[in-house]
């Protein structure tokens, strides 16, 4: 049976890779890229090849940059005493769109799960631990998700840093702001009445 | 305000180019190629790149191809003397995977839209008729979309082929095979009735 020439299905192949892609919107991706302007193709070459020389982890945080240390760690304005722990680098970019923290960050790139083999080595938590301790860190916030991972990840967290006599928190479980009460899931809820704040 | 690194944005703005790509998907795009393994952004890139450079319509019928003319042009088992001309490059794919035509393909690139600027002579529509009437045509099968731009353009191409007393015919409108009568809406009905099979 005729098909897309192998040059085509090649690129399809690629694109399907990417998350939540699959084959009929990468057959759509790279029929708009050849059927645009040219100019598409080569701006998205450019950009995939620059990102892919520069963009490195910062080795004191690791977050995205293309400069050692990052952005963030350069900012003499920020406090050093006081440290996030995040998952995810893009998820330093969630608290730094709030506003709400002036810190330094620490990315963990995963939580515990004994069961895949990421124990507390794999995520480099002794290291960061030791860290922790020689800059002097006087609060450490665990930022992580609200689920069971990131919770059983954060208590972990805790308890060793407990142990130093570091203080340490997690952010406030509850509702979602702006959230009508009828669409709150029974859990939230009962965090949110466990948590309630006097007026 | 901390954003990612330009590299970064570039990625993003350039992924946002493609079809049904927003803001966010464009930055989740960009964040799993730069955290997967790099063989990944690697890949695509190459893909790309080959595509570009080797992807071209077909001299003859506007497919793609990587060689001229392309594999279905080149293919002598075809019937010459029967054409379906269709509106992209992909909508001869849709008729090869059906395995119901086995005659040869024109690409319009498009419908008639006078309000835009297109007309007969940008889809280059009296080449085509010219290329028909030399190459001993018999029957042009109009494959358009059956929507008004569509209609319109196969009403003009139908015209055109019986002043040169050429048979042309376009593809029959009614019931999607298993559907139910229910979501069948009503212009596609009266189709459906209007040109109804005797048994």
């Amino acid at each position: 049976m005729i098909d897309y020439p192998p040059a085509i299905q090649d690129l399809i192949n690629a694109l399907k890779r990417l998350p939540s892609v699959g084959p009929k919107s990468a057959e759509r991706h790279a029929l708009h890229l050849l059927q645009q302007d040219r100019s598409c193709i080569h701006q998205l070459i450019q950009a995939l090849d620059q990102a892919q020389k520069t963009i490195q982890p910062c080795q004191q945080c690791g977050f995205f940059t293309q400069a050692q240390p990052c952005e963030i760690c350069r900012d003499p304005s920020r406090d050093p005493a006081l440290l996030c722990i995040v998952e995810h680098p893009s998820d330093i970019l969630a608290f730094e769109r709030s506003g709400a923290f002036k810190g330094t960050y620490a990315v963990l790139g995963g939580t515990l799960s004994p069961l895949d083999g990421i124990g507390p080595e794999q995520l480099g938590i002794p290291k960061l631990l030791r860290h922790i301790q020689s800059k002097h860190i006087s609060e450490v916030i665990i930022g992580l998700s609200a689920d069971v991972k990131g919770e059983t990840t954060s208590l972990y967290l805790a308890q060793n840093l407990k142990k130093l006599g570091i203080a340490s928190s997690r952010l406030a479980t509850g509702l979602s702001v702006g959230t009508s009460l009828e669409y709150a899931d029974t859990l939230t809820l009962t965090h949110a009445l466990q948590d309630r704040k006097p007026l």
